[in-house]
């Protein structure tokens, strides 16, 4: 083999042969193949695309480039949930217990990563004393015990897709279908759920901008799922407006509280349920209709919230956080974002309020960055809503003052106003199964 | 700015503006832009190509990322050729003191390069005593008394394009015009000559397999030479077979001798008089035709060949060599090539014939390899030429016995025959001015 004949085959737009595919992975993964000649194999790939099999091959080295977790012992009940991402998705802190304290075993590990806030881990940490690093033995005795367990990545999870998207990350060559799709894949495979709900968001706050590229997206990552035996389907979801009303990471636990005790409805609980319903059915065997239903009366019954509190406690977290959630720390820094006109909200730019959100101190810019559990941005009024001139739009929360003139500036930009009446987007596009 | 947006918006197929260009040679020169967002770019390049104003800008700041020959005490007399590389292209050797001896003034740096054979500067080294390396002031001195000095390339041409080259190399990234344009005509505007012809050869052993390629990327750099206030035109040469009959470095020497002793015509002959016409006439400032007569007439007075010695001499060479190039050591091993079949041949897959010559010996497959200076093919037979079964088709001449094998097998592999008679290809296929 001889990477630059490789990757001329790619340019030329001819489709890589599986021991071609699996000798440049393994090369990723050793580190011998030389960055330069993996970034420009990406990007040939950008411009010449792959077909189904060098995707599932891609995906599949990359999967087994290192540790593999092992959920057979929970048999098909194991079932896994993945967001390609978006703004003010809490929706993992709800789903977790909903779906365990329907007989289902969610046994998962869940990255910081970098964006407007922090990931699943950090704001599971924002409750004191929730322990994120566990040992295999206990990380699975909690998930058979209570049903739901949910930890730092330990190991070492598809190190190929580590060094690969790193390199992405620097060279401009992210926004690639087949490698957006063996990388997210290639991780869910690894970490080891016999079904995995694919949350595939489309909107002014997600990477995919269209509802045909997140179904192209979420139809390949579906037919890899299948292809490598798992039960697995997509939902579309809406993402042009912040999902719920909180940004930030201890306002998010706040909100997903809200939800998981019943005082709270709308959009973040109505897709919850729609994924929560589609791992149901994907793992207990049942119809999507039947997992809809169970799911909603478990949530509307308190037993979720029930579950939540079992699942807290049991990863060492202090339950009366839960309880009463009026124990988070606020930020020092509290300031309302005044609407500049009156109309109705027509569309929001919500990548742009994401960046605001981090900006105040929610989310991390580079890895080293601290975050600030208490800042964010709790939202007022959405996308439909009516309001007039001098109402409220957002509450602004912060620890550090000078940052507030600037969020207090670019969030009405991130607004769009209409004098006519606006319909509420759709919360569910499509469902792929 | 910053790296991956620029990637990005050649990905995106916009232009790079004047600014970012600079910055990404200055960055390519100083090393603080990583070598893995190079190679990402030129495959974007590769791809979404530059329009003429950005490969203008290229060139420019490549060419300025170095030192900068100043041959301005030469006026407009100053004349360079480039070559975009063939098979048993010895032009140099016949057109240098062709030039200088109607009173143009040749100041040369060559390079040693890889490939079928050794670079004009290897071939040079084939004649005891020649000195390639001299100190700017004796390089100026000899070019202004004798008319021609060549050396090998001191300081630091176009360091850019040094490290630009080496990354593409490895990335499948060289045949892209816009950086095939650059990489040439920096080093030319850096090299400092007011005229330059460029000989862009076409064919099977040359980088461009068909006319209008090898047009369109002779246009593009006749087109930044001239923005760049250099006199400048472009021959497109025929490159579907070898260049003359002797492949080899002082086999190549004693072939451009026999040229310039009037002793032998052919192709070699008239591709260097054409190359020495356009070159006297940009530099000399007559017309194309006047510049061809008086090329031919200094050839076939003998004057070129007396120019040679002369030049030879000051650079310190045995010009006995010249004036018996028997003197030249013979490879240890000589052997016939013989037809395999009776018939006209028709095709020559002349990289083929060049990848022999560099097995036998006579290139470098690294720059560390040792070029044996007697090694290469003497062709027997061209294009449109009848030969019989058992006939000879070319002689190899090597010291490593062990390679003959190999050799004499792929030679009469790279000819195709013909039961009918074949047309002699055309030289020149067409001049851009």
């Amino acid at each position: 083999m001889h990477m630059p004949h490789l990757i001329e085959k790619k340019k030329d737009g001819r489709a890589l042969k599986e021991e071609e595919l699996r000798w440049i992975v393994r090369g990723i993964t050793d580190g011998s193949i030389p960055d330069y000649q993996i970034s420009a194999l990406c990007m040939a790939i950008y411009f010449r695309g792959m077909n189904d099999e060098e995707i599932a091959v891609l995906t599949d080295e990359m999967a087994h480039s290192g540790d593999m977790i092992d959920l057979s012992c929970f048999g098909s009940l194991s079932v896994d949930k993945h967001s390609t991402g978006g703004v003010g998705d809490k929706t993992t802190l709800i789903i977790a217990p909903l779906v365990a304290a329907c007989g289902a075993k969610v046994a998962k590990m869940s990255g910081r990563g970098l964006g407007h806030t922090g990931g699943t881990i950090d704001k599971l940490e924002s409750i004191p004393g929730y322990r994120v690093e566990l040992g295999e033995e206990e990380f699975l005795r909690i998930t058979r015990e209570v049903g739901v367990c949910v930890i730092g990545q330990s190991g070492e999870l598809a190190p190929a897709d580590k060094r690969l998207y790193a390199l992405r990350d620097v060279t401009s060559t992210v926004d690639t279908i087949p490698l957006i799709v063996s990388s997210i894949m290639s991780k869910k495979l690894a970490a080891g759920a016999k079904s995995i709900v694919l949350d595939v968001t489309v909107g002014s706050g997600a990477f995919m901008k269209t509802v045909p590229e997140a179904v192209n997206l979420a139809e390949k990552m579906v037919a890899i799922g299948r292809a490598c035996g798992r039960n697995i389907s997509a939902l579309i979801t809406d993402m042009s407006e912040p999902l719920g009303y909180a940004i930030g990471n201890s306002l998010e636990v706040k909100e997903a509280l809200a939800v998981l005790k019943g005082v709270m409805g709308g959009d973040l609980k109505e897709v919850c349920l729609a994924l929560a319903g589609e791992m149901l059915s994907l793992s207990l065997e049942m119809t999507p209709e039947e997992g809809l239903d169970l799911a909603r009366q478990t949530l509307e019954s308190g037993a979720a919230y029930e579950k939540a509190k079992e699942w807290i406690a049991a990863q060492g977290g202090d339950v009366s956080y839960l309880e009463e959630p009026e124990r988070f720390p606020v930020a020092e820094f509290v300031e309302d974002v005044i609407s500049p006109e009156s109309g109705y909200i027509a569309a929001m730019d919500t990548e742009e309020i994401g960046h605001s959100a981090c900006h105040l101190g929610a989310g991390r810019k580079t890895k080293a960055d601290e975050i600030d559990m208490a800042a964010g941005i709790m939202l007022c009024a959405k996308i439909g809503d009516f309001v007039e001139k001098g109402d409220v739009l957002a509450t602004l929360y912060t620890n550090q003052e000078e940052s507030l003139s600037e969020s207090l500036k670019r969030y009405p930009m991130a607004i769009t106003f209409s004098k006519d009446p606006v319909e509420k987007p759709a919360l569910i596009h499509r469902i792929i199964r």
